[in-house]
């Protein structure tokens, strides 16, 4: 009996974010301009689908909402596989309530407000057209200001500069608890590759992680998501 | 020394475009928008690389010049890999002249008129932004005018309406030869997928193929070229 309450309180230690259920989106969206043509964000879905699989090897029940990516659904993850941010934002609301949201995911800001049904063709002596774009739901701030907000709303931000005054902003703005700020500068090679170094951005200040890879930052992540989700609620 | 000769013709037979070069290009381009953002055309590449093997199978040096896939290179292919139009067509330069050139790749019409240096920030209160495109090189039509033009020049023609005046247009206005049409409406699932109806429109008419997996367009339509670069120049 004494053994068999070592191994539970073990594997308890181990699996610190079981009954948990977290809701996740990673990779890219995909934004149609006609039927052959789309406007995309760059975006490998390797940070995003890394954080899905330490939070289930943590013992999460974890649902993972992607974008179009190239890479294999993580381990022990459900996945629901969407194109463009409005199936995104839909598939997001319909797994809500969840103990945790951490929104990964490069949505794009905005899509083509005329989407069209053919191919545009070229017209000979015709100017290139203007694609007048409209604004995408922010699915972020969606989340933040929900009726059934999650305890814990992690939202990321890929930006090229003013790093850490566009995540502080994007914290209040999306009422999200921490922003993961991540600079995509084309020099950082971050885009599509297998490092990172984030900042973690709260309403306390600023953590500054030092370069690891994308498998580290996940563990660590995971790491700091289970110990904020099991403090007690005030 | 009888034997020797036969194997010989078989060889030759069995590698009728032995000594041939061929330029290919395949998959789509990628245009960016700013560091994080780019528009694309939905091509996977699948068909253009089959061709490409096939064409190395019948003993054509082969070179390929590829945009943006997830696909593995083509076994016994030197294979460029390229990003937007420009380098796409840059890379074809390089390699004429040849015997054909095959264009297959899903080359992106327009590109942005301003590319950001930095991601282009969602402004509160202000419109989305218009993007000015302009249009980008016809590589085909560039190949078909050019003073290295190869003997055979194929060009590829996605439509989803009116794909044989479309396609008869393309043979005059980029001097082709053959133009491969091919139907990309959503219904016929060829974007992505593992098959493909074409009809081969040349001068003399137009050739409609059964639906066939991509494999058996691409040795068809290889074995189609070795039959035309096999007569004699006049």
């Amino acid at each position: 009996e004494i053994v068999a309450a070592i191994e539970g309180l073990l594997a308890r230690r181990q699996k610190p974010l079981a009954g948990k259920t977290i809701v996740m989106t990673s990779g890219p969206t995909h934004e149609p301009i006609d039927p052959v043509r789309y406007i995309a964000n760059r975006s490998s879905g390797k940070q995003g689908h890394a954080i899905a699989a330490a939070l289930a090897r943590l013992g999460a029940t974890v649902r993972l909402v992607s974008g179009p990516v190239t890479i294999p659904d993580p381990e022990d993850v459900t996945v629901i596989h969407v194109s463009t941010a409005r199936e995104m934002r839909d598939a997001v609301e319909q797994l809500l309530p969840a103990d945790a949201a951490i929104m990964v995911a490069a949505v794009a800001d905005w899509r083509t407000a005329n989407e069209a049904g053919e191919k545009i063709k070229k017209k000979p002596g015709e100017k290139a057209p203007a694609l007048q774009m409209i604004e995408n739901p922010d699915i972020l701030a969606g989340v933040g200001h929900s009726k059934s907000r999650p305890r814990l709303v992690v939202g990321f931000a890929a930006e090229t500069q003013d790093l850490l005054a566009n995540a502080k902003r994007k914290l209040d703005k999306k009422a999200a608890d921490w922003i993961v700020a991540n600079d995509v500068s084309h020099a950082t090679g971050v885009m599509g590759g297998d490092r990172n170094a984030v900042r973690i951005v709260t309403r306390l200040g600023v953590e500054e992680w030092p370069d690891m890879s994308k498998e580290e930052v996940a563990e660590r992540l995971a790491a700091k998501i289970a110990a904020a989700l099991q403090t007690v609620e005030v």
